[in-house]
């Protein structure tokens, strides 16, 4: 028996989230498919995360404790052709047998592209989320330094939540425009709440639209109220971007 | 009466090309319906190009001539409105009733876009050609400069080309990587025969798997003989990506 730890990046679409669920496709379901038709077992995976309906990965990772002999480097090959083109594996190695994908996971990066213009582009149909009015974004940069820290980020969870504890830490956040149309906000964190990329993205917008003061976000942490905090942007425009586990899981292999 | 000047931009991999065709949508008879829908009357359109079946455009021109008073600025919002998602009107402008799209194109370039990796990118079915071999590229780049020139191109022109005058102007070439795995080959001239851009990166491929020699396009070209050349390479990496008139059609408006 061996833990193996998979990197994956998937187009969220089709799919209703990560999570296996019963009567709607998942990414996890598609997976164990594949993973049955590869090594004739259907062998429990544990991802590092849910994902909601129709949002990204360019990195997401999952582990699976299997008797399959397959060799770590042509797994990624087998499973590719036994998944779907919207889903790839990227990367298989082997991690100690405590090994738990979620529970390890130190540090996650979420990404959320806007695509600033009023006209759209042909290409980016689900993979992005319109704005088309003009963003101020320094003051938006400015603004989104104030989610740096760790705080109580209740005001940001949706009221569908079912985490008990509301305490995360956020270490890095920015907004910048990339290439030519293309706004990007970039935020790590140690762990995040139901829609907290995605209501974090929607106040800032709000801020934009002169709805929410840009000085206001550490008041709205600190009041923890919902309703203080601005709308729950789409989820086309999100995708995880980075998962990060130490390095003592990986001996001198990383 | 006004002659109007659309630039478009599409995702070919719903069409069976921009032509009209019987039984089959193409992106001209979904530009007519949204026209129509818009300006109430069914007017002709011609494009700048003609493009196959999965070929995509970054920019993409046709002329209209129409009754219809919409202002040149509003009519890019309400098309839109009228398209599908694979769709964006750009930009439109009036041009001299004499104006045609396709006689009056000076410059065309091409983009064909390469993902040369073993794993497959999630986000980008339909619009990559996969290619999951090494690419020599220094070697490539130098047998794309033997393109350049005033050439017969019959030797790249598929047997159903209906072209008498196969002579074409190439002015530019390169191949390179760009972001990581994706590898672009650009060509530029002043037209081109049917699929000779895909048969031009199919004799490339062929090259860098050793079946054709890297010096032999010159000679390739002055033989005129098709089956000397390489494999047409797939729809679903090419791009319409610029098409240029001359200044004297727009005054001083560009």
């Amino acid at each position: 028996m061996r833990n193996l730890l998979f990197e994956i990046a998937y187009q969220g679409t089709r799919y209703h989230g990560y999570q296996v669920q019963e009567n709607a496709l998942s990414v996890a379901q598609v997976l164990q498919d594949a993973i049955e038709a590869v090594t004739g077992s259907r062998d429990d995976i544990t991802g590092c995360s849910r994902t909601d309906t129709g949002v990204h990965a360019n990195s997401f990772y999952f582990n699976m404790k299997t008797e399959s002999r397959i060799p770590e480097d042509r797994f990624p090959i087998a499973l590719n052709h036994a998944l779907p083109p919207d889903i790839a594996v990227k990367r298989c190695q082997e991690v100690p047998m405590e090994f738990h994908a979620r529970y390890h996971c130190l540090r996650k990066e979420y990404l959320y592209r806007i695509w600033n213009s009023e006209i759209r582009s042909p290409f980016l149909d689900g993979l992005v989320s319109e704005y088309k009015y003009p963003l101020d974004l320094p003051c938006l940069q400015k603004a989104t330094q104030d989610f740096v820290g760790t705080y109580d980020f209740r005001a940001f969870c949706a009221a569908g939540g079912k985490e008990m504890e509301t305490v995360r830490t956020i270490y890095e956040t920015s907004i910048c425009r990339e290439e030519g149309d293309m706004v990007c906000f970039r935020v790590s964190g140690d762990g995040f709440l139901y829609h907290m990329v995605r209501i974090m993205v929607g106040t800032l917008l709000e801020i934009n639209e002169g709805k929410i003061p840009p000085d206001s976000i550490r008041e709205i942490i600190e009041q923890r109220d919902r309703t203080l905090a601005g709308r729950t942007a789409k989820p086309q425009g999100l995708y995880l971007n980075r998962v990060e586990y130490g390095d003592e899981w990986f001996g001198k292999t990383v």
